[in-house]
């Protein structure tokens, strides 16, 4: 399992499916085949490492009586690929060997399938580090909607912007590249139209070289825009570093469905005041990332519009997860006490 | 020199005098005394140590030759004492080592005095470790006025209050410890009289049992209240547990010579927003403690109140020293980008 989880690390971070990996074992414990699943669309683990014993000239009767070790539950389902469960009965393996159960309730149930084959089925084998490994794809499939970090950059005092609306640059270049590289492992990068129009940000994942010259990552998150104001023609959004789609909506829970259905698993929502506020408030906010700069403005956009929250006893509590320094600034990651809806 | 700044250490970490320790060698290298100054009104550590000298038999002669290692330059000033240069003299050391100059103007000169009565003189040896031991004393004396540390306990969105005033607690029981536990190493603890008559706090230096019985520290700083408006009769701070001093006035400057001519090095301001804000306004902050919960509030008071700044080229930077996790909380310590006034 070890060795399947290792597999499963080199599928891509984000996307619409799980990461997962495959090792196929002859009863005298040869590997017969190494699989992962790359992304939507291709192969998945188990068929990767089908196809891989194939390739390597396993013979069909070696699989009969195989050991299939798998990261994550088989699908019972047809999606964009046939059922793996399918394909592993097909190849007659004797045992298959589970890490984490399926939580996606249309594809789960593959153990039963295989059970019900005679298949012999343990679950359960170093779940948790299957788990982690789909943080946020286990979180939005049980969920039925998208993992959500809220991000804000601040001073001390909370600031995140002055009276002028001026935010650049509140924290230092080890924050801001702390940013590009988080936003590369989200599916969405969300703002509200507000700091669409102020801000007229990029909000594509780059890196800047030594030279200065900025390098786009290849594979950019999608840049979704919240809210019912129109974009200039002009604006950076709209230039085709990467997609943008617009939500001409101010419902957070409806934007979150729209992601959904478009198979988004992560978003990373920069803001501003009103869109945080907004996340907030409908309860939908996973994972608080915050950067803060060892300043104070006394004035400016506040990091989170109001909320309604009048007394103490209403203060929206997280759990601080991590504290790490970057640079000049601070990073602090939180994630709510009370589980998001 | 590392044996006289232990000695040094022991003395009170507040209060009008610096911490200085003394030790007194025969030129064979045997300690003839030791001594350390126990604050303000007591024997200076020079004095002390020839006392303890004089205690353990030591004839005159044997001084006569004997080796001063002192943690400050020996003051050359008659305060509450009478100069220590003129006991070093008296008793006939040959040598003195001193490790920080005095950076008080009234007391410096001491080295100058010694050299021209034939003393032979070394200066700055671990210099900079006595200087840390009185880190807010030397501050203090070099601008004359007291070392200034604000200290504000917010969300993570910069509130220090509900929007109704509440503010118990938002952070937990480790964070306010930890408060109780700086107050203690300041001379004078400030809140506005905005805060004093909204939160009516006691600003006294106490701890609490696992019986939950509260124990006042016997020796509490001053408390002050800066402002012109009148606590009630039944105020809190109006008890016996602490002195109390209102300076009447909204003039940082003015409030700051006044407690430095009550001998006040050390300064902590509690707040609220108002008083944070004209102390940052007037260039008078030395050191930013800031405790963060991670929780967010919305709305309700700002950390730090308006101080003019419109855009972020004027934002007030601050330098991180320290982060800490306290319990479920954060702390965060800065000191300014630009050198105080």
């Amino acid at each position: 399992m070890g060795r399947a989880l290792e597999l499963a690390a080199r599928g891509p971070s984000r996307g619409a499916n799980p990461r997962v990996g495959c090792v196929l074992l002859a009863p005298d414990g040869r590997v017969l085949g190494e699989g992962h699943h790359r992304g939507a669309g291709t192969a998945h683990a188990e068929v990767d490492a089908l196809a891989d014993a194939a390739r390597a000239g396993t013979a069909a009767e070696e699989l009969r009586g195989a050991t299939a070790v798998v990261t994550l539950e088989p699908c019972s389902h047809t999606g964009r690929t046939p059922p793996c469960t399918a394909a592993l009965l097909a190849a007659g393996v004797a045992r298959v060997v589970v890490g984490a159960a399926d939580p996606n309730p249309v594809a789960a149930g593959g153990t039963d399938v295989l059970r019900a084959a005679g298949v012999d089925v343990v679950t359960g084998v170093l779940a948790g580090r299957s788990s982690s490994l789909n943080r946020t794809w286990e979180h939005a499939v049980r969920h039925g909607r998208p993992f959500v970090t809220l991000k804000w950059a601040s001073t001390l005092d909370g600031r995140v912007a002055a009276a002028d609306g001026s935010s650049r640059w509140l924290t230092g270049t080890g924050a801001r590249a702390d940013v590009h590289a988080r936003r590369a492992t989200a599916d969405a990068v969300l703002v509200g139209t507000g700091t669409a129009l102020v801000d007229d940000p990029w909000l594509t994942t780059r890196s800047t070289g030594a030279d200065g010259t900025v390098h786009l990552a290849a594979d950019q998150p999608l840049r979704v825009v919240l809210g019912e104001r129109d974009l200039p023609a002009d604006a950076r959004l709209r230039d085709d570093a990467a997609p943008t789609l617009q939500l001409r909506t101010r419902d957070v829970t409806a934007a979150l469905a729209d992601l959904a259905r478009r198979e988004v698993r992560h978003v990373w929502v920069e803001g501003g005041p009103t869109v945080a506020a907004a996340f907030l408030h409908a309860g939908a906010v996973d994972e608080l990332v915050t950067y803060l700069a060892p300043a104070v403005l006394g004035a400016g956009a506040p990091a989170v519009g109001d909320l309604g929250i009048t007394s103490v006893a209403g203060t929206l509590r997280f759990r601080l997860t991590d504290v790490t320094r970057l640079g000049g600034d601070v990073v602090l990651t939180s994630t709510p006490e009370k589980e998001p809806v």
